[in-house]
């Protein structure tokens, strides 16, 4: 049995009550166990969710893979994308009360790095990413501290909740790009995020085709109502210069994670166009910076989020801009979060939700 | 006999009047020549311009050692940073006179292009840089568009005024950068760029260190007052850590062309900080987009300039802020161009200065 802490490593202390409760853990060789822990109930400043559901996303999967063995402590409850509701509150606790719906904006800064100082707490030089490097959302009862607990409104969609902060990622890209109303775009990956950040951006009054080699995501784009370039038939830069009538396009978002696709970003943008680089490049890639250069471009990063781009998230997703049930393939059990896990790897599925709850209708 | 003209490859009508005149080209096969050639009258909206000085910089290196011989027509009288007098004008020429003292910004646009159109007419796709791509300055009679003269003031040292094309990329650069006086800035590569790169932040409040690996460059670097690092010896991310205190640089200019140091660059910057590509990479660089996203840096290639940075130039030189005098290491007469070039590819001079007139005090 595993003690269950948030962003502590000790054993509780005897005086807590211990309440079993089920969980998703990675315990490392790419495997993925249900177990009993014990539930923490939560403290001064901390509040205490009953999860209803928690998504599955490509940093999950890399985790469970194991290629962030070397950051992420074993066993490890993950889990980052969630919805549920306030089960229990400790003292001082404000902005919630028992039984209000929640998501959980997972960053926990120390507010006194450079970049805290600088205003750029998600960036924070030791950002504690919750479910990553504390104990994630894939258990029943889960305890954080308040102030990343994100109220819903009575009435908010908890399966949908679920998708808030993939949203909030995509609509942080958007803001970071500064694309207007009118720009053209292109996503380049058609996956979660890439699917969403053409959604978000589309929503801002921009027109986006969406790049991807997949056969299955390709056809959920065009269904969802995107222009769609397959770069391994297509002739990507040829059908963006004539889209944009040789100007090239006003942004592209760098989604794929594949060394192609940034080569190819450089040649599709614009004079003083904007790439933004949302996947993870785990060695360092080819760039063209002669184009760099010779076009003016501009290159951003963009990690997470902010407050106001989980705000904007959950509105986006209240006013039925973002196409849930779509993008949702299946919802499966905590038992079944291996499995869903094998359907990610396939390329079969885009959203997997795992309903926490024992018995929790799916 | 070459004929001679600009933007133009036809021969002169006959009706021009030809007078003879002392041109530097290049022919091809790493050789410069001093040739004989027939002046251009100016004709409608073009001005003559007697030249005083035109400055060698790192793009006629490149020319002169063949690997340009794709874009320029041989032989090519080259050169773009440069001083003189008005000669002659031709009808139509109203904000220039015979005997003004000018320099010439070197940029002829189409204005019709999605660049143009966009505002951003120094990033034309089909730019005319003139020295390069259509005759230059290093000849006795110059004869361009009179939309490319700028006026210096009567006062003006021709000798510093040579310097207005360099210090306008620097002042350039430094704009696009939007660094801020308080900033801390890295320089990478301390040659004629670099140092007026270095000179324009530090004149906007910068605090800047250089980073080069030449000893001589370095060793003047150092005399101008700025910090220095030299990267084969130094570590220069822990220098540039310790002295923002665990933050990272505000700005980091590449200006080496090395692939080390655009390695080294995303490791510099703090969160949210930015890197400026100033320099020529001919191959695509392996660039940490890891680092760039996980800190959310920023990078914006920066090229030639725009008027108002042609201005912001002959300010800083009027003011004594560059110090020209420092920064010219030689100047030769016309007949020893190819020698002044072996002294920059031996990296033992800074710029160097060709005087153009026969007879020209140097």
């Amino acid at each position: 049995m595993y003690y269950l802490s948030t962003g502590l490593t000790k054993p509780l202390a005897c005086d807590r009550r211990e309440t079993p409760l089920r969980a998703g853990q990675y315990v490392g060789d790419r495997t993925v166990l249900t177990e009993h822990l014990e539930a923490v109930e939560p403290a001064a400043g901390q509040v205490q969710i009953e999860v209803a559901y928690t998504g599955l996303c490509g940093t999950d999967l890399h985790i469970v893979h194991g290629n962030m063995d070397g950051r992420v402590e074993r066993p490890l409850v993950f889990g980052h994308e969630m919805s549920g509701t306030v089960a229990a509150i400790g003292p001082d606790v404000t902005t919630v009360s028992p039984g209000d719906r929640v998501t959980v904006m997972p960053l926990d800064w120390d507010g006194t790095c450079p970049a805290c100082v600088a205003g750029h707490r998600h960036l924070c030089h030791h950002l504690n990413f919750i479910g990553i490097d504390s104990p994630g959302s894939l258990q029943e009862l889960w305890t954080v501290p308040e102030h990343v607990v994100v109220p819903l409104s009575d009435h908010a969609s908890l399966r949908h909740a679920a998708l808030v902060e993939p949203v909030a990622v995509a609509v942080h890209d958007v803001r970071r790009s500064e694309l207007t109303s009118g720009d053209k775009v292109v996503v380049l990956g058609g996956g979660p995020i890439g699917m969403l950040i053409a959604t978000v951006a589309r929503h801002a009054g921009a027109e986006v085709y969406v790049s991807e080699v997949d056969p299955t995501r390709l056809q959920q784009a065009a269904a969802l109502g995107f222009r769609t370039l397959d770069p391994s038939q297509d002739d990507v830069q040829a059908a963006v210069t004539e889209w944009t009538a040789g100007a090239g396009a006003d942004v592209v978002f760098e989604v794929s994670g594949a060394a192609a696709a940034v080569e190819a970003a450089t040649g599709l943008a614009k004079v003083r166009g904007t790439i933004v680089v949302v996947a993870i490049h785990p060695t360092p890639r080819p760039v063209d910076l002669q184009r760099v250069f010779w076009r003016e471009l501009r290159i951003l990063g963009a990690r997470v989020y902010e407050r106001q781009d989980f705000d904007e998230a959950i509105r986006l997703l209240a006013d039925g801009v973002v196409p849930a049930d779509e993008l949702i393939t299946d919802v499966v059990p905590l038992e079944a979060t291996a499995s869903a896990f094998t359907r990610l790897e396939a390329g079969t599925a885009m959203k997997m939700l795992v309903a926490v709850q024992e018995g929790a209708a799916s």
